[in-house]
């Protein structure tokens, strides 16, 4: 947990999304909850959110055993996996729109309250993307939504890989046409940094303890000595001198 | 040529970069000898540029012609073709660091004066993103030396096809997951919007008249009747009621 002194000869930063840089939780509970008092559909959204982000990591498991069968892009995993959760929680009347809006629901994240200042300042300096396991047009959405100003949108999409698979990180390397070493993986998540490092990658840890609300049991803190560790991206900034 | 009324249903606009957005020539021209006066390098610089454009096409036709032999991206067809262009001007003393910098003169290219206004405008109404042959650190290095406020970055690169090739065209649908309609296609290229709306795309043409300078002979003006046709992206975000 040691930090570097400034450090040297980074063109980018990349960063991971869902946690990083967005409360999905919060977010998605209070956009289904607002969304269902309108429409009058009665169900425990906060228990949905939490079982269909449980279903995050499964579906895309499946995808990585069965590459005979393609590459499925992140909306249609939470598609399949909200249908599933639909009938298992019971909830009844819901047309195809309406399971559209839900489905949506993961491009109207909102940013971390420093996210979109500690981008703005970042972006200064460096060439700032996504290296999100969301697909193109979900990021993209989901920038244009909450103002998030990334230089370019990289996505597991791209690459027919989901990280922490080596593809995604080397191929954001080989399109930003950058050595590993000049870029900087963001994430709140140790083992995304552990795998981004892994294929020589500099790495930054912000935590972000709120991510999982009450079930959150891991990445309090950083597990390694990673590249640098800040307590938010305005912190970030300031240690890469932005 | 008939402009059709206000169109119903764009969610994106995608744009032609090379001669649509930004002036390679005039650029081109003047980066490289500004560079060579200072760098004491002697050569018929408007004569070399024109050369490399005119090695353009061929060399994405070599692309195409054998697949066996991958794709290759558009910085590394600008090297070879400026490896034999330097042989063949008898252009003597460059070193390889001289070579890389004359190469990434393309992602130093300026925009048309009315460019970055117009892309603003557009912005906000519209996801407005790059459909271009350059490839995505070309395109990336560019936007952040141009301003140009892109949404996303999509370029031939990522399809391993160059324009005007339907994977590209299709290939952008598919991930910003919008049907063709939806899409809007803008280039000063008759034949890249004729391949555009082939694919179901809407199209708008936006004469360049200047882009090849003295050698111009074609694209003057819009060659079918088009969706849209305007002098420049001011006009065209009148049109869109931006």
């Amino acid at each position: 947990m040691t930090d570097s002194a400034p450090v040297q000869g980074i063109k980018a930063l990349l960063f991971d999304v869902f946690g990083t840089v967005v409360d999905w939780r919060a977010s998605l509970i209070e956009d289904l909850t607002a969304w269902a008092s309108v429409r009058g559909v009665k169900a425990d959204w906060t228990a949905l959110v939490d079982a269909w982000r449980g279903a995050y990591v499964p579906s895309m498991d499946e995808v990585r055993k069965h590459p005979e069968r393609g590459f499925r892009k992140l909306d249609l995993l939470h598609r399949q996996s909200l249908d599933r959760l639909i009938e298992r929680f019971g909830i009844v009347g819901l047309s195809e729109q309406d399971r559209v809006t839900i489905t949506t629901a993961w491009h109207r994240l909102r940013p971390w309250p420093d996210a979109v200042a500690g981008l703005t300042r970042l972006r200064k300096g460096y060439i700032i993307g996504t290296l999100s396991n969301g697909n193109v047009a979900l990021l993209t959405n989901m920038a244009k939504h909450a103002g998030l100003p990334w230089d370019v949108i990289l996505s597991a999409e791209l690459f027919g890989h989901y990280k922490r698979d080596a593809e995604v990180y080397r191929g954001a390397a080989d399109l930003l046409d950058l050595e590993p070493r000049q870029i900087m993986m963001v994430a709140a998540h140790n083992d995304d940094l552990a795998a981004a490092r892994k294929q020589g990658m500099l790495t930054a840890f912000v935590a972000r303890p709120g991510e999982y609300g009450p079930h959150q049991s891991k990445d309090f803190e950083a597990d390694q000595a990673w590249t640098l560790v800040a307590r938010d991206f305005n912190e970030l900034a300031d240690r890469l001198g932005q």
